[in-house]
């Protein structure tokens, strides 16, 4: 046995030298642990850069630091490690980048990143609180697929790729399920609620927790010239972009119904008004608010995250023309929830305002959860672990 | 219409510094473009570091440039950008970091990253040949599928995390499919064929080429102790690791039947011997040769990677012992392809050698390829390629 071991040991050893593709000079590299959260929930970000002049931490982690501006410095300690050590942070999942000598970079000790746009930072979660509901816990999971939809009234790409997240069972109960839609903001695409959003841990928590009805979550692309995420299309690895064409101009709208179709195709779904929810943020609580009135007969459950409303009144497509009327026409039909969250800070804070008076003035009923902070993945996956609880009861 | 298209463009200008979570100070970077690959294939590579004192590419990249060395300068030009432009490089997929003052980091232009075992590398793929094979292309695809299976003979964890790779038309055809069990490496994990080893590429490409017949492929984790890969199992955010307990020990092999119990209860496939294929690379090759001959009617065809096929014969596992006898076993049963691939510079080179003298003695026939390179992704992707079109013909 200790032979086996001491032979174990050493072959291990020796294919540690091979099983990694030459990934060239790694640099000679001390092993420097970060971040490291502690019993309190104290982060240390440690980063090994002897030559450095400067380096500072900085990103989204900076709101649970509790300290002013959008850097703080780290000190260089012995062996050229540069640390920082916060305070108790609160639970949730935060992004993060150094800036050594100026030049922005990852945490060359984490692995785990997360692509907003064309940015990638690095990501940790804070546990005992929110950020345990981002956390893959040891509770039965779904499902989660990447796919392929015909979307014959969008043109071109007539083709275009989907996420979806079947609950936990589905496989095997033969029972069918509601529907959530779950659309992105601009910029995004149908990575972004299943990577940014942590979709798939959020349902798998909340499932566990008796907070949630199983369901199947639709995470769509609302890019209608796009056939899929960047590095995910025939356009190869391109840069992700904020300007892409066809985004807010009716073409999604028009084409919703295939993945409606698409959806109740392919899967056990309850394919009824009153098992369809659709919710989405900035770009897409425009298109959720959008859909649901255009197809007024379809969705029992409307949320709008943080929602682009101002836009495509001033617009010629006709889609856009008699905004009051058709939600008058949804509202006449009925449905169970319309919720609305806006963060206080958010740019778009006032569109929403505007709205809510726009639905008052028809009468139309619907809850409005205002939140602190802006235009945030950090409310947009508070908003997620709220939504969802208030679904298909 | 006119009016229409600038409010478009100036909401899209307004939306444009909410739509992203606030990622801190991004260093009022000027926009470069890297890696542009012109079309002679030559690559540029840019990074705009005007503090730098030096920077430098490195990486598996540097197999394609034709230089010596593990490293190759970059110059500094006009506004702090620091350049550096390849000869034509031949088609593959590439992976590369800058050394800027010694600090490894990533391209902060290039969002596509690649994680092999502990560190994340940016990747770009030079196509006109081998590595169009590598990009999505115009062709139908697949559907990829994350899960998780009831694995009762693994001991604990008794459920895990699976990769699962679905041919084109699967969800309407109602036919039935041939398997491809495909393995991974030690420090990999089932997302390591579906990322690093492009496998929905490739099998999607080759379908759609006629050289592939469509075909269920199913990527595991080997790592018995594991749940899921890092980031996807309820360690949280931890660290990878090429240490892992019970890899290597007999675990995998006994639980296996685990795997296709799952897939042929969950999938339409055809469930005999003929029509389930076997592969791996490095410890993924160790455990399909174990695997093969462990069940020696399960599999008509057997591939191994740059297997790591030394170790286990000193163990004192059973399962590791009278393997002569097995594979006669295996042999007298019957099989189609036993095909073994190796590189000329892998560490690991004598030791296939080796084994495949053990296969002449017993006068089992196999197909040896002999390739140029080590033990790498760039050659376990290019053997994919070769081994896939052999397949249930």
């Amino acid at each position: 046995m200790k032979r086996f071991f001491l032979f174990s040991i050493s072959l291990l050893l020796c294919l540690s030298s091979y099983a990694q593709q030459e990934i060239g000079n790694r640099g000679g590299q001390v092993q420097v642990d970060s971040p490291v959260i502690d019993a309190n929930n104290r982060v240390t970000f440690n980063l090994l850069a002897p030559n450095a002049q400067s380096v500072s931490l900085t990103g989204d982690v900076m709101r649970g630091l509790g300290v002013e501006g959008r850097t703080v410095d780290m000190l260089k300690g012995e062996n050229g490690v540069w640390s920082y050590t916060s305070n108790p942070m609160p639970s949730d999942l935060y992004t993060y980048s150094f800036m050594v000598d100026g030049l922005r970079t990852i945490d060359p000790n984490n692995v785990f990143v997360n692509r907003d746009v064309a940015t990638v930072t690095n990501k940790f979660i804070v546990g005992k609180g929110l950020g345990d509901l981002y956390k893959v816990n040891r509770v039965p999971h779904g499902t989660v697929r990447r796919t392929w939809y015909p979307a014959p009234s969008n043109g071109e790409p007539s083709v275009r790729r989907i996420t979806i997240y079947t609950p936990p069972g589905y496989e095997t109960s033969g029972q069918s399920y509601p529907v959530l839609y779950l659309l992105h903001g601009i910029g995004g695409d149908e990575e972004a609620w299943i990577t940014q959003g942590c979709t798939a841990q959020i349902l798998d928590n909340l499932i566990a927790q008796g907070r949630a009805v199983p369901m199947i979550v639709v995470m769509t692309n609302g890019n209608a010239a796009q056939e899929a995420a960047p590095g995910e299309s025939s356009l190869g690895l391109e840069r992700p972009s904020m300007g892409l064409a066809r985004t807010m101009e009716g073409s999604f709208e028009v084409s919703f119904p295939d993945i409606i179709k698409f959806v109740d195709n392919s899967f056990r779904t309850k394919n009824d008004k009153a098992n369809r929810a659709i919710s989405g943020l900035s770009m897409g609580g425009f298109h959720t608010m959008h859909i649901s009135r255009l197809y007024p007969n379809t969705f029992d459950y409307v949320g709008l995250f943080s929602a682009a409303l101002g836009v495509g009144r001033g617009g010629d497509n006709p889609l856009y023309a008699n905004i009051p009327a058709t939600l008058q026409t949804q509202n006449r039909n009925g449905l169970k929830l319309y919720w609305i969250a806006m963060g206080k800070t958010d740019g778009l804070y006032q569109s929403t305002i505007d709205f809510c008076k726009q639905l008052d003035d028809i009468g139309m009923k619907y809850t409005y959860r205002e939140s602190e902070g802006g235009h945030t993945w950090t409310n947009w996956r508070m908003y997620l672990t709220e939504f969802v609880p208030l679904l298909f009861k």
